[in-house]
Parts: C-alpha cells; structure tokens; sequence
C-alpha cells in the first residue's frame, strides 16, 4: 500500500469534508465514476469525464467545468496502480427535494487501493449467480452513473461466496440488464449483443471501447433486449467494466456456459493493462 | 433565527464531517426521518425511530440502539419550533457495493429552520400538479424512507411556481402514490382511501396517526391500489406528513376538487400543534 491511498479532494481541498447539507448525502443527487489508475494516468479519463457530465446535465445542472476537475487531479499524488473515484454532486441547498435555482456542485475525488481478484477470472473465466433484486425500470435515470445505487448494494449483499464474482441483475420482466458492477457482452454464436439501458442500467465505458474495438475488427454488434432465459441456448457472456476490463464467464449458477473466441479476442485487445491492476494477485489460482 | 439551526452532530460529535467512505454518500446506503420540532420536542420520535430501525433492517443492517439517538438528542440544542432530520446509513467500508459484514452506522442529526409556508395552504388548501417522472417499481426499497431519492428530486425540479405547493408522483401503470415530499388520503364518499406502497412510496407517519384518528372516529379507510383518473370522479384529496400535518388539495393542474368534511376533521385533530411550525407566515395569505 503507497501513501497515495486514501487521499481525499473535496472541492480542490485536501482533508475537506462535504459542504453541510450536501444534497449526496441527502439524495443521492449527483454521479460518480470510477477509473483505473495505470501506470499513474486516469485510463479513459475523457471518457469518463464525458460521462460524468452527462449524468449532471441529465439531473437537471451544469456540471463544474473540466479545468476544475483537471486542477485536482494535479493536487493529487497518483499511484501507479489503482482506482480514482470522482464524484460530482448538485452540492449544498434548496427547500427540500427542490433543486438550488444556481447550484453550486461538489467535487470529490478520491485515491483507492486496486481491487484484489484472482488472475484465473481473466485467464479461465468467472463464476457468476442470478441476483433476485430486480432493476426496477426508470427511463429518466436509465443509462447514467448516479448516486442511487441501493439495488446494487441489496443485489450484492445476496452472496457472500468469494468465489463467485458477479450477479447478474434483471428487469422485472425477465431481461438481462447488467451485472451488479459490471456491464455485459453476449455473443451468440452470430454477432455481439449488449443489453439497452433505456429502462434501467449504466452506459459502459468500457462496454463502449470493446463494441469499437469489436467494430474495428469486423465483428458485427447490436444493442436490444435480451432475455435471461435466452442464455440457456448457447450463448457466451462477458463481464466488463473500467477496472477489470473483461471476465469471460464461466458459470451462470450451475450451468456452464458456451465460451467465445470472439469475447476473448477483444479481451486480448485490452487485457495487458487491466491486468497490471491486479499485481498482487497475478500468481493466485482458484 | 435562533443559533439553534445548523446544529449538525455526527456519531456523537458536533462539527464531525462523515466518516471517509461512508456509503451514504457513496450509493445512497441508508435511511433519514424528518421530524417536527413542536414546542421544543421532536414530534412522534417513537414512530419516526421505529420507521428508521425498520428501514435499516430492510437494507440489511442493525440500527444503533435506540440509547444513541437519544444521547445525541441530550447534545442538541432544541429551538421550539423547527426540524430535526436524523440521517442512519451503513456507515463507511466494504468492498464496493459489497456491505461490510460488520457494519458500523453512522448517525447524523441535523436541526433545521422550520418550512415557510402561507397559512392559506392550511385554512384554503393547496394546489398541485401532475408530476411527469413516474416511481419505478421497486417492491425491496418499497415504503421505507432510504436516501435514494433522486425520483423526489427529478419531479420537484417539474415545478417552479411557488404557488404549486407539490406534485403527485404516480407508478407507470398510473396509480397514485404519494407527493414528492407528502403522502396521500383521499375521500371517494364513502370511506377514505390511502394508495398501497407495495411498489413504490414511503410508509408515511403522519398519515398513520391520521389513519388511527379516523379509525377512532368511526370512518371507514382502506388502503389499495389508487389510478389517477378515478380522481376525476368526485373525489378529495389530502396531502400529509410529519411537518405539515395536514392540506387539503383545492386544485390539481386546472382540475378544482371536491372538499371533505371528514378531511377537514382529521385536520381538526393535528391542526394547532402542526401551524405552530409556521408562526412567520400565519398572516400571509395567498
């Protein structure tokens, strides 16, 4: 562990605390992103940031604009490997649920220790179960990373097993959506197939750079509905986020499935630099 | 304004800032009560603790003994006349959303300015409108008062009018639910009605007393399954909470409403104690 873990920016302020009344805190109003720190850079900061300030327009505010965010990062000591969180909320004020009429948005950024996962899930594949908490569909938030994440936190408290390493979340109708941290590619047999977010789920940045990766390559894709009981006939399943780049998928629950040469091809593409994340772990099996 | 507002204490101590990492602010990971100060005591405290307690199981944790919040509430200093916002959440770690096993939660009690509000809203009623964002259904968070509010948010923001006192919130399939900021009573006739929150909504303590009162007095209620065009067919309307007490609704967008004798005397019952929140505004009218 570097000295760099921990350190914690919060309007440009080192050892800060949250504006009284910060309406994070109070609602969860605001979006927040997480990235992988390699070799001391913010992997796909433009991207993210990108993102970021989506989510703060689709709440309804400006968000602060990026020479901000760009400042605070140089106050920060980078370690080579690990997580920087960015969260950007509506901040202080307003009667109650109503919006300030001129917000005044916090900025927090935060240096984290990189996740410990075994080098197997990236080389062989990762278990993954059936979560029973369902996304409920909510078309005015679907798609951004916002501060609302208790159906992640309910759906991950639904195992305890460390050798599973996701669950996969559904709408209430059946559909495969994404996994509690994680977004999802399926290939079957065919072409690529990413769930939509219109009701519900967060628009991958990673998703995104292997489905343009996949392009590049020839590989044909589509986003679309897909039912969970679809993965019953075949099809390979991918996990992917920011920070692990992608899991082939082993298991779902007690079913084996298909694996796919295509997923692997792209997680080739990306799989040198995720896996220096993890160096801690690399000689550790299952 | 008395030095009484602005009083913040966190886990025991004045000035604390949230502990690092807390999941409050990270996901929305907890629960908040907002409680009347009347006369210099916080209102219904029993049933607003017992909300809170129960909304902590829900997620999955043991809220602090009740021993706590009442040792935090002997630091206070209480204005007579104000709000007091207890905020519970899981408090700081785990890995990701992952909880940890042994949570420690964080407890936040804030003393806020009483709402202003005319005196008309009480003694004429209020007018309200239709709010577009719809409450997603969600039966696991379903009735308990979490922080994951950005659908309250997102459907003030409808609004700016300060003659609109709040907005109605229906589920996709166009039941009513509750106000952004209120719940519900409706009067068909013949009994009262309040909507069921199996899918969305808070399980409101004002409305509960108000239910017992009712219940005391011999009127008939049951709460079900409410569609927003049935209010077009003769019916009234109340809004309530814990601050409030009780409004009735005059007007919904253009559509005037019929008013109920039976929702003016459940107003009766809570009426004095509740306008004492507002003594700034009691001569102002609309």
């Amino acid at each position: 562990m570097t000295a760099a873990f921990g350190q914690r920016l919060v309007n440009g302020l080192h050892g800060a605390g949250l504006p009284p009344g910060d309406r994070g805190l109070r609602y969860g109003d605001g979006v927040f992103e997480t990235i992988a720190l390699i070799d001391g850079q913010p992997a796909l900061l433009d991207a993210h940031l990108g993102r970021l300030e989506r989510g703060c327009y689709r709440l309804g505010f400006t968000p602060p604009p990026r020479e901000r965010f760009e400042a605070d990062l140089s106050r920060l000591e980078l370690p080579a490997f690990g997580v920087l969180r960015i969260t950007c909320t509506r901040g202080p004020g307003g009667h109650g649920y109503a919006p300030p009429a001129e917000p005044s948005p916090t900025r927090m950024l935060e240096v984290q220790p990189p996740p410990q996962r075994p080098a197997s899930w990236w080389m062989h594949g990762v278990q993954v179960c059936d979560c029973q908490t369902r996304l409920a569909a909510q078309p005015a938030l679907a798609g951004s990373k916002h501060l609302n994440r208790l159906e992640q936190v309910l759906a991950r408290a639904e195992w305890s097993d460390p050798g599973i390493a996701e669950g996969l979340m559904q709408t209430p109708d059946g559909r495969l959506v994404e996994a509690t941290a994680a977004n999802l590619i399926i290939d079957d047999g065919q072409r690529l197939i990413v769930p939509d977010t219109q009701t519900g789920g967060i628009d991958g940045i990673m998703q995104a750079l292997l489905l343009e990766r996949a392009a590049a390559e020839g590989m044909a894709w589509e986003r679309r509905a897909f039912p969970r009981r679809a993965l019953e006939s075949g099809h390979a399943l991918a996990l992917c986020n920011s920070l692990i780049g992608l899991w082939p998928v082993k298991r779902v629950g007690p079913m084996a499935l298909t694996q796919s040469s295509r997923l692997r091809r792209l997680q080739d593409g990306i799989d040198q630099e995720r896996l220096a994340l993890t160096p801690a772990v690399m000689g550790e099996g299952e």
